[in-house]
């Protein structure tokens, strides 16, 4: 029988974090230790190294997802791994993982198989407690304004018009919908409210694109929480916390070192959610990476049209950063899936479907040419691969002119990803002309046109009437100059999640606008966004233990 | 201007963790480091210390607390730094503090002055992730729970039997009763719910009363959640997450060890509520400081009537420890509130108020007397307090046999209780006949008689109809042979807590019981306990900030 990834990960013989701090140069009194095998970066160490040179960056995306899985993370370690075995000094940054889906179904987001990143049972737990702190900080908001409104609101805030959500960490579906403040008078003010999954709070999405703990201070201070009686917004500064708001991120704000099983240092910090936020680790992560290493390959939520998208439009524009190569993820099972397959027949070969499954893979290969990088194709193999689908999608891919390489790296760890590392290299010695897709001075209906139509494929755009008011007034509210965050389901290149392939004819439909002002960009909704999930029938906690020894079974 | 506690915290320069761990000979590698001046111990290390002899145990405990103040934790830190000055290897185990009341009013929990507890800011927030450890436990019962309800109800679970609730490390009246599952049938269940502060959950209880992580699952297991529509009791067990909850624990259950301001080793470790719970820290970390350090200074919330009866008649009997002196503490202005004279005229001289308070001192004494241990009144000196009051006051503990010292740890540290330190060290000497009050296997209205008449001097109990009721249920299913826990107001000796001084001719009310059979222990409610607590007027978050170097203020 095959090992589980916490088997693999649990043979791992880890290095001391020092050991691994120290291939990147950063001596063991710059480490924050937590444990022998987690540390996170002091504070002075990542104010000095804005000095540094920074080095290349390699973002790996992918298709649209799918049932069959595409490997992306375990692409994004297996990469990082064979680059170092090439002789590159490479880390990788990647996001933390949500507590929520690991009781679920999930589980763990730090690769698989022989690419992972350890301790897994740790940063799969409560790591060094980042998410913990941003749902403390989230409900100190909810806290101070519902008692704002209990002690006399002295800014006449209308309860009904609360934006700002309550969050947790837990998969809580009788939690999306609730009414607070029932009971006695003393009970506070009784209102209907909710709560969103940590990684959905707008503090996790600040976090995410603070450039250092000031900066973040002040994002915090512009989250919009509610309106007054007269319909003048209401930030967190109006309530006067965002001090003590930084103060609870103090930690958190630090990124985190952990290493992969082949022992390369790696930085896991932030996961905002990659729907009604940019779905990337953080702007501090990502740059502290490329100041200790000559490649950092990062990744980003779901497939190109959602996280690569944001991270080159919200990520790379907000923090000014320039990617070199963009690697993007597909696996031949999820190809037939998109060519029209059905998931209980994916071991069947099937070269037709596959091939038409490819369109979906065109559309992302020309929505990173759009933003003028190169880039390659990588193709994670299963042994279900047959040769022939193998050969015809090199084919397709050679016919096309789009680089490509096969990988290994579930199996292998980075010596399967040696051919696709060479590659990747050469990507990053061409010079490139990337730019964001859309200028933030347009407006707000033809930045959202512009992404639907050069990274959609839609032919237009309709705006419900509920959001067209919702622009005229974030127009006079001066919120026009904001970046877009869509929020459109993953599953499709449209915003129908039944559509595989490449669709063609068909137009987006915005719902609603949210002001993230705090992490600075404007939501657009093109459909019922859950931001609280449920638990499945069975549950992944029902099959996890710990025994005496403190050894962790059923942990995926 | 006199220094704030932070001010005094902040400008400490504080000694590697480890230096302080080989104080008490723990080596290095038995440490798992948060930074640099906080560590857990191992668990390696824990399970060996069980060989080691045990050393001398001291409690301190207090008065009925008043506005005043009565400086408890400020005692206990100077009392272990004093006994330390004189040449005796000392540890101290204190509570951690819940971050809720943090952004309240009341702030930090690890002393005060030059008596204190450091890093203080790190102590007083995410500290090592404890309390969210607990939080995150509590919550994936009530997502698991819910969920189980909505997939089908197997157990034929009754919503409106639920038991169980939620919790937040926040102060959130809002929260104490709401209605969730609302809206769409796929937000779950609609029920009436409300979250705790994490400090009052069971997950809190359990933790500190178990031996180690297996008798923590089972603990677990044992918690009660809700009955099924004929009315048979539904456990944590029968939904089959107690390992998965072990698992979440698996750091949390590990001790953390900090410092004093005078560089003394000291064990941080649970901090359940002192009424609905028993208030102490962990049986974990009492008994390996006990394995460590020659004496132990440890404290129980409340006063004598509710933390110490609490330590002595549930910790110490379930965890089978022996202590071997008590300090009560006591301050000249909480007196002289107890004998009548109000808040705002405390700073005049009143030798006769403070005489007649006295009377409230005396009971605690009698109390600890029938326990069967040595004792010592410290007298927490006040700058306001006069020669006269104090001289009265020593007359009186002179006149009545009762030994007492001075001491003056706010001020000077350690310094200021050597006088204190030595008589504890005579006191611990002494064989004593230490024994609980009351026999478990007593009938439920027997234990709760004798706490009544010996602890509170009533003259007798009431049970209302529905108490009655209750233990009659209990007895049926078997849950009456285990200790009593009472939930009383803290402020008088009565239930009722406008009532100060020394009450007498008085009966207390049980109005409810609440079976903690996780804790082990049967929760006696005498009013209404308030399990989450709200915000005041001006929180202190409002005044709470952080600048560019990382440096805080307003955290109190």
């Amino acid at each position: 029988m095959a090992k589980t990834d916490l088997e693999i990960a649990q043979e791992c013989v880890l290095e001391p974090i020092e050991t691994v701090a120290a291939k990147v140069d950063i001596p063991n009194d710059a480490l924050e230790h937590y444990g022998k095998y987690k540390a996170k970066l002091a504070f002075d160490l990542i104010k000095e190294l804005e000095k540094n040179k920074e080095g290349k960056l390699i973002l790996v995306t992918a298709i649209n997802p799918t049932k069959a899985g595409e490997g992306k993370s375990t692409t994004t370690v297996g990469l990082g791994d064979a680059l170092n075995r090439i002789g590159k000094k490479t880390m990788m940054a990647l996001r933390e993982p949500s507590l929520g889906p690991v009781f679920g179904l999930k589980g763990g987001a730090a690769g698989g198989g022989y690419a992972q990143v350890v301790p897994m049972e740790d940063i799969n737990l409560h790591f060094t407690g980042d998410m913990h702190a941003i749902t403390t900080c989230n409900n100190l908001v909810s806290a101070i304004l519902d008692n704002h409104i209990y002690q006399g609101n002295a800014l006449n805030i209308d309860p009904a018009s609360i934006t700002f959500k309550r969050c947790l960490d837990m998969n809580e579906r009788e939690l999306r919908q609730i009414d607070i403040g029932l009971g006695a008078k003393v009970n506070g003010v009784k209102r209907e409210d909710g709560f969103n999954i940590t990684v959905a709070s707008e503090i996790m999405a600040s976090l995410c694109l603070a450039s250092d703990l000031m900066d973040l201070k002040e994002r915090f201070g512009k989250i919009l929480v509610a309106y007054t009686y007269d319909q003048k917004p209401v930030f967190v500064r109006d309530l006067g916390i965002e001090g003590a708001m930084a103060m609870v991120m103090k930690d958190a704000i630090l990124p985190n070192l952990v290493q992969t099983l082949e022992h390369n240092p790696v930085l896991i910090h932030g996961g905002p959610f990659a729907n009604i936020a940019h779905g990337c680790n953080s702007v501090i992560a990502t740059k502290t990476a490329l100041r200790l290493a000559d490649y950092v390959v990062t990744e980003a939520g779901f497939g190109a049209d959602l996280g690569a998208e944001k991270f080159l439009d919200i990520k790379c524009r907000l923090a000014d950063l320039h990617p070199n190569a963009v690697v993007i993820v597909a696996t031949i099972r999820a190809l037939k899936q998109h060519g029209g397959v059905a998931y209980e027949d994916l071991k069947e070969e099937n070269v037709e479907a596959m091939l038409k499954g490819c369109e979906n893979l065109a559309k992302h290969i020309d929505t990173i040419q759009q933003f003028g990088l190169p880039y390659i194709v990588a193709i994670n193999e299963f042994v279900s691969d047959t040769p022939e689908e193998v050969k015809a999608l090199q084919e397709w891919c050679q016919a096309n002119g789009h680089p490509m390489a096969l990988s290994q790296v579930w199996a292998k760890g980075g010596e399967g990803a040696i051919d696709l590392a060479n590659q990747v290299v050469q990507l990053c010695e061409q010079e490139n002309d990337f730019a964001p897709l859309y200028d933030v001075n347009d407006s707000i209906e033809s930045k959202i046109e512009s992404i639907a139509r050069k990274v959609y494929g839609a032919k237009g755009v309709e705006f419900t009437p509920e959001a067209k008011e919702q622009i005229e007034r974030f127009n006079e509210l001066g919120w026009n100059d904001l970046p877009i965050c869509m929020a459109k389901t993953q599953m499709s290149l449209s915003d129908d999640g039944k559509v595989m392939g490449r669709p063609t004819d068909f137009t987006i439909t915005v719902r609603e606008l949210r002001p993230s002002l705090g992490a600075g960009f404007i939501v657009a909704l093109t459909g019922k966004v859950l931001t609280m999930p449920g638990l499945p029938k069975h549950p992944s906690a029902l099959d996890m233990d710990i025994d005496a020894n403190g050894k962790i079974t059923g942990l995926f």
